[in-house]
């Protein structure tokens, strides 16, 4: 079947509306709108956190998008947007049994997005932003974080930040190398890369062992183009392509397709990871790195090679844990909980290896070990314990349901 | 079961997402989502009529409000108009197939809220406006309609002038009296009353013969407080209750409960129409009427009553209408064929009299007939003829699906 098909047969689109509760007469009627709806308003605006207790609020994620940098599409606006949105929406669902709904905003002004989406935290228990253009997702990400009491994720960075570095956890598990230790040649400094490289810094990479290539070349200091964000992870001198893969132990690919050359592969450690991330065509193809590495750990954004890289592993997940916790931020130790969980499934998988450093997609441990994983990391922090255990879960539970 | 029960169990809420394809394996994910989407919003990008084919815009309304006046609790604000956004969503899919989805604002300023709405374009195929205060309600829905190309319908004013309309339609026919001989007191000056006075005089009613009190007594143009449309239907000079009621056909009751005295409804015609639709309490009690009009038809807001005037008979049909054929407003003619096809489904009931005046809610014709009249009403216009047929439409279908 191809695309086209599957989208539009044999209805349109990928996600529909369905009821919770029968109406089937008068009476169910009358309690599910007018007169009945009206006690239950007035008691959520006497208590707003009711509205979790008789809304759908506490399970559903807005999926929100301006179309400023769709998949590799770039800039195609809300409209185009829409069939990745309602997918991705979809994908909440299938995995994670979360309602989630597309939201695609007409507005490329970060502040005026901003503004919008804040305006929406009535509506959505989380908020999923999605294919916002870098350097503007960071401005809005931060400011949706700053100003709603939900959380909300940038699955674009942080979601492929988690990812990454569970694969990269592996990788080593089965090199027998410490990540404090590794050398490291990252291309591209857009959203998802500066956010991986932030996380596995976290984890304890080493900054000092950190290379990284733009379309502009290496990223020192005193270069003309260089954001912020980007100054944060820059090196004092510029550097060449031969010094930095020189001996390097990593490389971590976010860029476009086709741009590296084996012969700086060759120059990698003997037996290097490699992770060529663009999508659809990864900056070197595996046959290639296997031609001068044979012993390469390599990882793609794509489904038709061994190591998929894919953020859904992660972002069903999080945001389970999230809003079964009512949880108002995703912070960074919940981050870090989903990378050792999904890095752990990963592990103890009977085909562990270098051509299966990550779970399947569809493997069944991931809606119940990751969640858990990150709610106890949650509950850690709320109950200000070192260890917490189902009990102290379940009665979690019980307490905010009211 | 009390409604907090409905409400609240098994599962908070009242709607959920589904998914209308299975994504059971790689190669439906790959269709789903990335690679195989990203061809698909490049097609959209290059032919914006294409998110109709391949996402589900074609069959989504925006339920829409910022809470300013949700039913009879006024400005609660956004999120305790929840479960009320909710239930009128599911309102829709239950009625009329139609998905539609629930989106709380927070915003009161009316330009912001126009601004915010107009940037979801690309989002919804339908927006129902809902529960927003008077007299803003009449700005946004303007600014809505010209900056949208998508039926915009603020049911809080057309769909009950709709159901007002047929009601009264049929209670002429048992009558045997003329629309334009009949005269008429309203009590009430906001957005349902205007709207639903505005397609009365469509319909033929003279505007000499109506006679309007609000608030602050009767609307007249030398008043105080008036606003710009209620100046529209204001008479030249001042006038008592006691002028307005004598010998008049018709009480309409959009105000609030318990303020019109029986005295009033004795002045009336010997068989007075009364539409007392304040909620929960009318203005008055079918009772009282009865008291002292036995022959009185008399219609209210509330299903424990006869003759109750409910929106449900109006919004799922036009929406249902405007979608299939993708019209980009909802015209004067189309609610004027709605309430032809509501009155005559109700009048071709066995059981039509004064005390069953319009169709049960359940009522199967109100989806087999309502949209298809609107859509030949819609035909009309497009195809400019005089009459169309099942053939035009199922034509017209074709085309539009590209």
């Amino acid at each position: 079947m191809n695309p086209f098909n599957f989208h539009e047969k044999p209805v349109p689109g990928k996600i529909s509306i369905s009821l919770k509760k029968d109406i089937n007469n008068k009476k169910d009627l009358s309690l599910a709108y007018s007169p009945g709806v009206g006690e239950v308003s007035k008691k959520i605006s006497e208590n707003k956190d009711y509205v979790y207790k008789y809304t759908g609020k506490g399970n559903l994620v807005g999926v929100i998008t301006n179309g400023s940098a769709v998949l590799g599409l770039g800039n195609i606006g809300p409209l185009a947007a829409k069939p990745v949105m309602e997918g991705k929406a979809a994908l909440f669902k299938k995995f994670a049994g979360i309602d989630a709904f597309d939201i695609e905003i007409e507005e490329p002004d970060p502040k005026k997005l901003v503004d919008i989406i804040i305006s929406l935290k009535s509506t959505f228990g989380g908020i999923n932003l999605e294919d916002i253009k870098s350097p503007e997702c960071f401005y809005v990400e931060k400011k949706c974080i700053e100003n709603m009491d939900i959380p909300i994720f940038h699955d674009d960075q942080h979601g492929t930040a988690v990812v990454i570095s569970a694969a990269l956890l592996n990788s080593l598990k089965i090199l027998k190398k410490k990540i404090n230790k590794i050398k490291v040649v990252v291309f591209g400094a857009g959203a998802a890369s500066l956010s991986s490289i932030s996380l596995l810094i976290d984890l304890g990479l080493k900054k000092k062992n950190i290379f990284i290539f733009d379309l502009y070349g290496p990223l020192y200091r005193g270069r003309k183009n260089i954001t912020k964000k980007q100054f944060l992870f820059s090196r004092k001198k510029k550097f060449s392509r031969t010094k930095a893969f020189t001996n390097s132990d990593l490389f971590i690919g976010l860029s476009s397709g086709n741009i590296l050359e084996k012969k700086y592969i060759s120059k990698m450690c003997d037996n290097p990871i490699v992770f060529a991330l663009a999508n659809p065509i990864p900056e070197i193809m595996p046959e290639e790195v296997i031609d001068v590495k044979k012993n390469a750990i390599i990882a793609t954004g794509r489904s038709d090679y061994f190591n998929q890289v894919n953020n859904l592993l992660c972002f069903p997940y999080i945001f389970r844990a999230a809003l079964d916790l009512r949880s108002k931020k995703i912070s960074k130790k919940m981050k870090m909980s989903a990378v050792k969980s999904i890095s752990k499934i990963g592990s103890s998988n009977s085909l562990f290896s270098k051509n299966k450093i990550l779970p399947d997609i569809f493997e069944k441990k991931l809606i119940t070990d990751v969640p858990y994983c990150i709610a106890k990391c949650i509950l850690k922090e709320k109950l200000n314990k070192i260890n917490v255990d189902l009990n102290d879960y379940k009665n979690f539970l019980k307490e905010i349901k009211l």
